[in-house]
């Protein structure tokens, strides 16, 4: 500790964790602290740059509140959101695969029954969704709860609107239960494709490394039944010019699926529509729980 | 991009950096990509762990003001700054070593004479200052600009006092110049050991991994002469209890001196002191720049 230099610092810092009574947390600062000077020393981090950094994160940390959060952009936008999602929700291959959960989850969203229009004036193509969620052995899950958000045709989630009041109306969200046999079916809109927030610092982070900050059109699930991991996911919509280069990383082959467009007609509730409208069919697979003895 | 997964993630954050047309930032935000998911891995990072630093990092963001910069503290109690600045100043055997610049510099302290007495009514027992800068082929450099700044017997700087308006009074610090042979003196107050700002986030880490938020006293000394390295760096007070564990890792043997006590009686500017006072000897050995032919 007394010739503290660019080759004994690692070795300074660990050591400076001995007496950290929590081991887990020990263990993370110890790997925090290697791989943060690896970082430093492989690019031979400059004084200048450091300083930009410091910069950088300032600016995150006052962009960021309650209602925006750049901390979690800038992690959705590294990748590291979906590295820590996927390591920590390994699913069985017949199970139907995890994204990313991220911002636009709200608690105790409308609940709505099957069938329902959960637009709720939200404005978009009608979309009608229906699916069946389902156990590894094929058998319907009854009454699974379902949670469900999504962005409107110009491309935002209805937090996005709220007021500075806080005053909030949800829209193109809502909770439902699958029925006993596990299925479900709502009315929405059709999600289309949105850029993530970006006129602050991470923006500026993605023009700078030359990256788009869009997000291809997709629907957001969250479900729930006791005996069963709780599975967050999206829907991707097939043909989204964005399916490739989604800014947060969050495309899985298996989630993207065709929303089928059809004629001005009439619609699975009985409706007569004129003008376009699209109907999504998708089926969810749980993971069981492990049961430990 | 369409198979994202724990494996694959990596791979594809580092080639969405492709198109970024400043190579050294794509450098540096490939090498940061790999390591900061290398540490999530290592590490197994759960959602609540990732969570609770998004958390860290807010408040981090949200305590740093004009006048507190908590990220430069985290990295400071990290290692990381001792790390870039030691890469970023490497030193000849025969020069005087860098250390940390830490948060309390104030560009255009006021400006003393060689003798004068730069605490300007900074509280603390009377230290007389005194030293030669000079080339590694040991001549004195002429009129080298000295700034030098320093804590008070509380371990505060002025700046930790300043009102909220922002009126400022330069207590314990000053900038002057070495004399045609490089020699320097003033008069100054003892230095003393403190503990870096530890009522925020960083100060809840350092107790969570059980340690202290001290630094060792020392004095803060910038020299700057033409034809040389600027050189930033501190002296520290033999015997101080934290030099083995300053909480920003900034000490190095070469930099810690003996501070002389003497009892009451005449001072090395004539004056006839009543308490007892300290003498500080200290030389500084810059390093020539490199000459690119």
């Amino acid at each position: 500790m007394r010739n503290i230099n660019e080759d004994t610092i690692t070795q300074a810092v660990i050591a400076s964790f001995a007496d950290c009574k929590n081991a887990r947390l020990r263990t993370i600062m110890t790997s925090l602290a290697q791989h943060l000077h690896a970082f430093a020393r492989d690019v031979h981090l400059t004084e200048d740059e450091w300083f930009k950094a410091i910069e950088f994160l300032t600016e995150v940390g006052h962009i960021t509140d309650d209602k925006r959060q750049e901390f979690i952009l800038l992690s959705d936008t590294l990748g590291l959101s979906m590295l820590v999602m996927s390591q920590n929700n390994r699913k069985p291959a017949n199970c139907t695969e995890a994204t990313v959960f991220g911002p636009f989850y709200v608690e105790g969203a409308p609940l709505y029954s099957n069938g329902d229009d959960i637009a709720n004036g939200a404005k978009g193509a009608p979309c009608y969704v229906k699916g069946q969620v389902r156990g590894a052995n094929g058998k319907g899950i009854p009454n699974a709860q379902i949670d469900v958000w999504q962005s409107d045709e110009e491309g935002f989630y209805d937090v996005q609107n709220f007021g500075d009041e806080g005053h909030s109306v949800h829209r193109a969200r809502g909770r439902l239960k699958a029925d006993a046999e596990g299925y479900f079916n709502f009315r929405s809109i059709l999600a289309e494709a949105y850029p993530i927030p970006h006129d602050g610092p991470v923006g500026r982070m993605l023009q700078a490394v030359g990256r788009h900050p869009w997000r291809p059109a997709h629907l957001h699930f969250m479900i729930e039944a006791p005996g069963y991991e709780r599975l967050i996911t999206h829907v991707f919509r097939e043909g989204d010019k964005y399916l490739d280069s989604d800014v947060v990383f969050g495309v899985r082959s298996t989630l993207i699926v065709e929303w089928k467009r059809h004629e001005p007609g009439t619609a699975p509730d009985g409706r007569n529509l004129d003008a376009p409208w699209y109907t999504l069919d998708y089926d969810f697979v749980l993971n069981p729980l492990e049961v430990h003895a």
